[in-house]
């Protein structure tokens, strides 16, 4: 059974949401053992008033965080003993398999980065993101496609683009049960010759990269069509494009607010709408997939949303429990290893 | 009255509907002259079954065109009587005061950019292409932001962006009415030290640039809500933001047809909701619009999407007229030249 550190601190509504999503998660089939770090007290007091299996639970007292608006690096260098860093080095030390935390997000990956190794042969870390596509895919006919980088690393080289590929299908296979992910490098034309040069470069070493399902460049359009499952692109653009969606979701929203304000007519179409609205809400909505991975490190880390509820906190787990249970670091070694041997980068080769 | 040499072999539909566009424009006050080049056998076929007035009207043979899948720069090279070169040479020796083409994209670009003289201190040319928002601006109310460069500089300098900035609010001021837009630089945060190193340096030059009303970073989220009126960025996010935004058209339409047929109530709610969608698509319609501007040329040249109706290459002869008479080349030629005598670039100076 794995062992989850969370990070009780981090997230716009802790620690409360994140002790009473550890308390509910631990009362259903499959949790595993859960150490909740942060302030004692606090985790005390939101345990008492809920049921709980507090044989699962294990508590290490750290009640100095990261705030979700601060400077991280500055914040980490004058608080060693953040909730943050603190679950960190409980991963490390082998006391947790995987971190989760809500929190401060370059806080989370700068607590990686000072806690964990990057892996060999990985040139750059990122952070996946998943966003709903018009497309099913998998075992589980999930609507998500994943995405990375989302913001860790703005300008790529090939090697970083090579390695996002690996990761992400890595992930996608275990996380979202799609046994051959479709990869593909995000670029302004379908046409190898395409893109800035980096990812000219990258397409050419994933064609024939072995164990990988790559189909070559998507364009902006493939994005809300779900053409591929692992998008690969740099962080700066990686960042916008899901803002933008998250954009274009609030402008939705508006208009259909504006237009039930607008007519009784219109009130009445929406009435009779509501039901698939509804439904449609519920499969796009990104709790149920509950956490970002931060991939290239030798350990799991899942960055929950910062407003995430108890339900996506408790998906979150649920995801680093995935990751740990199918080995999902040793898949991306392996992974990062088979590619640099079959085509040896230009950049470290001579 | 200003002259404009329509390429009427350029477009998926040449050169049916540009003869159309241009026989209907002449019958309407305010039409410019047209040159029309193209094939003077299919010219007078067209025009003969429609009204028009002859007398705005002049021909020039040019039979040859870029097919709009064709390599342009190859093409180009094998045609140097192409029609859209031929109507290029037509602005550049004064027959005609801009360029309208509906071709292929890359021929329009590279027939200018062969034909016609940069302006001096504008590093780079741009592509501008609208889009619609959630915003309303200008004397006209105008819901489309700009954005440039839509594609033609995928990856671009500090001295790129500022060019760029110039330029659009130039145009944006002239063709939407707009008499101070606000300028934004696009990035992943709205702090000033946020995004690539391009766009930093950017935003340090444009920050008290004289005459411009920068409102410092924009986010992907700031897209759809419309924060700026001109949103500036590279060519390679600018294509995929472009493109990515016209797959959530369709990923909408298609998630309204197939709740169309998944039941009679959510038939009879999209019933009442249809004058509101219809009156949105009418708003968000591109074609109102008509074309896309290369900026930063001697000349003005409009290029207008390849699939437009005839409505749109009318819209975009429109725009090129108006680009002449409010003298949209000299004012950028000012801009760039008071920007730069205001803030000396660091990649010119020493």
């Amino acid at each position: 059974m794995a062992t989850v550190a969370l990070d009780v601190q981090g997230g716009d509504l802790a620690p409360d949401v994140p002790i009473s999503a550890a308390a509910h998660c631990t009362t259903r089939p499959g949790c595993p053992r859960l150490v909740l770090v942060g302030d004692r007290e606090r985790i005390a007091a939101g345990l008492a008033g809920v049921p709980h299996d507090a044989s699962l639970l294990r508590v290490i007292h750290a009640p100095r965080f990261v705030p979700m608006d601060a400077e991280p690096r500055a914040t980490l260098d004058a608080m060693p003993d953040a909730s943050v860093l603190v679950a960190a080095r409980l991963v490390r030390d082998g006391e947790a398999d995987a971190l989760v935390s809500a929190g401060n997000t370059g806080g989370v990956v700068l607590a990686c980065a000072r806690t964990f190794k990057r892996l060999p042969g990985v040139s750059r870390c990122a952070l996946g993101a998943v966003y709903p596509t018009e497309t099913r895919r998998g075992d589980k006919q999930d609507p998500f496609s994943l995405i990375l980088d989302a913001g860790l690393t703005l300008d790529v080289t090939a090697d970083d683009l090579v390695g996002f590929a690996v990761m992400g299908a890595a992930y996608a296979q275990r996380i979202s049960h799609n046994p051959a992910p479709r990869v593909a490098l995000l670029s302004n034309g379908t046409e190898p010759s395409k893109g800035l040069d980096a990812i000219v470069a990258a397409h050419a070493r994933l064609k024939d990269a072995p164990g990988l399902h790559f189909i070559g460049n998507v364009e902006g359009l493939d994005i809300p069509r779900g053409t591929a499952d692992v998008v690969v692109t740099g962080g700066f653009v990686g960042n916008i494009m899901l803002k933008m969606l998250e954009g274009v979701a609030e402008t939705v929203q508006d208009l259909l607010r504006y237009a039930f304000d607008q007519s009784l007519m219109n009130k009445a179409g929406l009435a009779l709408l509501a039901p698939t609205l509804k439904e449609l809400k519920k499969t796009t909505d990104w709790q149920q997939y509950g956490g970002a991975p931060i991939l290239g490190f030798d350990r799991v880390c899942i960055k929950a949303h910062g407003r995430s509820s108890p339900r996506a906190i408790k998906n979150a787990v649920k995801v680093a429990c995935r990751a740990v249970d199918t080995k999902l670091v040793a898949a991306i070694a392996d992974g990062v290893r088979a590619l640099a041997s079959s085509s040896p980068s230009p950049d470290r080769v001579g």
